[in-house]
């Protein structure tokens, strides 16, 4: 067992802003995280149906433990990531965390 | 870059029973899967305010591209594990594909 949180970002007014902020500030502050094991970045599309997807963004970071996820996003690394949302994140995110099974 | 389905179950009627059927049976019908090159499971718990999270159940399967992941979601396997989320995910279930980054 391993431990994840997955953020996932509403749509947002100036998508392109959005992206310039997310690579460029956003990710490099959380890789900055101490513990973090694993990051991906998703981009959802349109489902099979043409719609818009119901978020724009999906982000799962991986750590060890919850004891380890805790005290990196309770810490200076993680305050300054969260103190970063409302710079490109104000269409709304919604972040959980809890323990996750690497299956393959 | 990679390709990443990202399934959202919300909470269900009988979380006992969702788990057992999502663990005995959608999973092993999930690994049989052409192309599946990773599948993590994560159970969310609440956040910091206490409250309950927006969903229950957090799936993320990545494939090589989205070439493979269509043809082995439109294929037999992928027919099969759909048809089985009406067994268990009546309470919903937001399915999100696009292409991903695996930053780390």
């Amino acid at each position: 067992m391993t431990f994840h949180l997955t953020a996932l970002y509403r749509h947002p007014a100036d998508p392109a802003a959005f992206d310039a902020h997310y690579d460029g500030v956003h990710t490099p502050l959380t890789l900055k995280l101490p513990g973090l094991e694993s990051f991906t970045v998703s981009r959802p599309g349109p489902g099979p149906d043409g719609k818009a997807p119901d978020y724009y963004l999906v982000a799962v970071l991986g750590f060890a433990d919850q004891e380890t996820a805790n005290a990196s996003v309770g810490g200076p690394e993680g305050e300054a990531a969260l103190a970063d949302l409302p710079n490109f994140a104000g269409a709304g995110v919604t972040i959980l965390s809890g323990p996750a099974n690497v299956v393959r």
